[in-house]
C-alpha cells in the first residue's frame, strides 16, 4: 500500500495503473474509518483493479469551527484498516496542499443542496462538491463510493457528476448500523455515557416512521409528529430537522405517493448526527 | 474530420486516441471563427496528436438575451476552416445536450472574476467556468487554448484549472488584430458602416496608454484619462469600463510598479467590444 501526502505523490503512484488503463475506485473519506467506510472500501476493492482511499478532513465543508476542531482523527488506525482491506493507495493531503492561500474556485450545486442539511449548514455542500471535484481530478477514478447515511450528499455529488460531465460512476452503499440501530458515524465516538444511549432515538424515530408507512400511514404530518415525539423523549437530544421529502428532488412532500425519504438531524450536546430511511411505495431500492 | 453533435459521439470519436494515450488539444469557441481562433487552432494542431474544436454559443455566459440572440453563427464556414486547418474533431452540441432542464451545478471563480467584465456582466464568468469545466470533462484534453483578447477569461480559467486540479495545461495566445488595429472578434461582424471605423478608438486608446507608459508615464489617472479622451472622441461609442489593473490579481492599481493590464470595454450600439494591452515594466510577456 502506498501512502501519499501530496498530489504529486498520488499522480506518481497512479501513473502505471493509468497507463495500463486499469480500473480505479475512489473512496473519499474524512478518516476515523468505521464499518460504514469499510463497506465502501470492500466494494471498491472487489470491483476495481486499484482502490484509492482519500483521508481529508475538509475544512471547507464545516460550517462550525468547533465541529471541525473536534472532528475525530486516527490516521494510524485508518492506515491499518486500509492495508488489511487491500487498499492500494491512501491519499491524505494537508489543508495547504488542497487549498492554496489564494484559492478562489468553488463548485456549487444549487437545487438538491438547498434543503435538509444544506439549509441547516450554510456552505456545507459547496465545500463537499468542491473537494470531491478536486479529488476526482487528482485521482481520476472510474467509480467513486459514497454511503447512504449521507443521502443528500450522495444525491448532490451524483447531480454534480452528471451536470459537469465528470467521467465517474457514483456508487451509493446502504447505511451500516451498530447492533442497536445507531447509524455508524465517525462522530459517534464523541458520544459519552448516557448520550450514546439517548442517540438511539434518532434511528428509532426513523424506524417508527417506516413501520407506520408500511402499515399504510400516508399522512406526512402524522409521520413527522411521530418522529418528533420519539426524538423529544430523550432529554439531551435537540432536533435540528425532521422531514419527509421526495427521494429524487429532495423537496418537501405533501402526498406520499412517490418514493420518499424520511430524514432527520439532531444535536446531542455539540455533536450533530444524521440518519434517514426510504419510504418507497414500489418497494424497490432507491438510492440518490 | 469528425463532426459530433452529442457527448456520446464525441466520446466515441476520442475512444481510440485516448486508448493510445495520444496528446489532445482543445480549442473551446463559440463559433463564427476568425483569425484569432485560427491562431489557437494552428498552435494546437502543431503541438498535439489530436485537436478538438468545440463550437457552442453558451447561453449561460450571456448576461443579455439580446446579445445572445444576435451572436453571429456560421457553422458551415467554421467546419470548412477547421477541416482546412487539420482539426480532427469538431464538437458542436445543442443547448439541450449541454444543459438538461434540471441542470443545477455551477463552477464559480470568486476573485479574479469580480472586476472588469465580471462587474459589467453579472454571471458571465460563472457561465464560462461552468461550460469550460464541462468541456474539459467531455473532451479530456491535455492542453486547452484561449486568446489574450479575453485576458480576464484566460486568467479565470487558469485559476479554475489550478484550484480544481484539472489535469489540463492552459495555453494563452496573443491578440490577433485587423490591419488597422481592431482586435479580432466574432462580434466585429455586427459593426455596420461608420461604426466599424469608430470602433478603432478602442485599440487606439490602449495603444496610446502603452505609448505613454513606454515614455515613462506612471500615473494611472493620467493614463486612464488619456484613454477615456480617445474613446470619447468617437460619437457612437459608449465607455463600459476603462481600467488599469494588476496583471496577476486583476485588482485596480494605484502605482504602476508591477506588470499591469490596461483593459477597456465599449458599446457601439448594442455591440460590446473589449481589448487590452499589457504595461510591463520588465518587458517580459505576461499572460494570465
Amino acid at each position: 500500500m502506498i501512502f501519499c501526502r501530496t498530489k504529486a505523490e498520488a499522480s506518481k503512484a497512479l501513473e502505471k495503473p493509468r497507463a495500463q488503463a486499469r480500473s480505479l475506485g475512489l473512496v473519499p473519506t474524512m478518516g476515523a474509518l468505521h464499518e460504514g467506510h469499510m463497506s465502501l472500501v470492500r466494494r471498491s476493492v472487489a470491483e476495481n483493479d486499484v482502490t484509492v482511499v482519500s483521508v481529508f478532513v475538509n475544512p471547507a465543508q464545516f460550517d462550525e469551527s468547533r465541529d471541525l476542531e473536534k472532528y475525530p482523527q486516527d490516521l494510524r488506525q485508518d492506515l491499518l484498516l486500509c492495508e488489511k482491506a487491500g487498499v492500494d493507495v491512501v491519499f491524505a493531503p494537508t489543508v495547504e496542499e488542497m487549498y492554496p492561500e489564494d484559492f478562489s474556485t468553488w463548485v456549487e450545486e444549487t437545487q438538491l443542496s438547498r434543503g435538509l442539511c444544506g439549509a441547516a449548514r450554510p456552505g456545507h455542500f459547496r465545500g463537499v462538491t468542491t473537494v470531491v471535484a478536486k479529488l476526482f481530478n487528482i485521482i481520476r477514478p472510474g467509480r467513486a463510493y459514497f454511503g447512504a447515511k449521507d443521502f443528500q450528499q450522495a444525491a448532490v455529488v451524483r447531480r454534480m457528476t452528471r451536470d459537469l460531465d465528470m467521467p465517474v460512476e457514483i456508487v451509493v452503499m446502504p447505511i451500516v448500523r451498530e447492533g442497536d440501530g445507531l447509524a455508524m458515524s465517525s462522530r459517534n465516538s464523541r458520544l459519552q455515557g448516557p448520550s450514546r444511549e439517548e442517540a438511539l432515538v434518532l434511528s428509532r424515530a426513523l424506524a417508527r416512521a417506516e413501520e407506520l408507512y408500511r402499515a399504510g400511514q400516508r399522512d406526512v404530518g402524522v409521520l413527522v409528529r411521530e418522529m418528533l415525539d420519539c426524538i423529544r423523549s430523550a432529554q439531551h437530544v435537540q432536533v435540528d430537522y425532521v422531514e419527509i421529502v421526495d427521494a429524487e428532488s429532495l423537496e418537501p412532500l405533501e402526498h406520499l405517493n412517490v418514493p420518499a425519504l424520511a430524514a432527520a438531524a439532531v444535536y446531542i450536546g455539540d455533536t450533530r448526527l444524521i440518519d434517514n430511511r426510504l419510504l418507497n411505495p414500489t418497494e424497490e431500492g432507491t438510492t440518490p
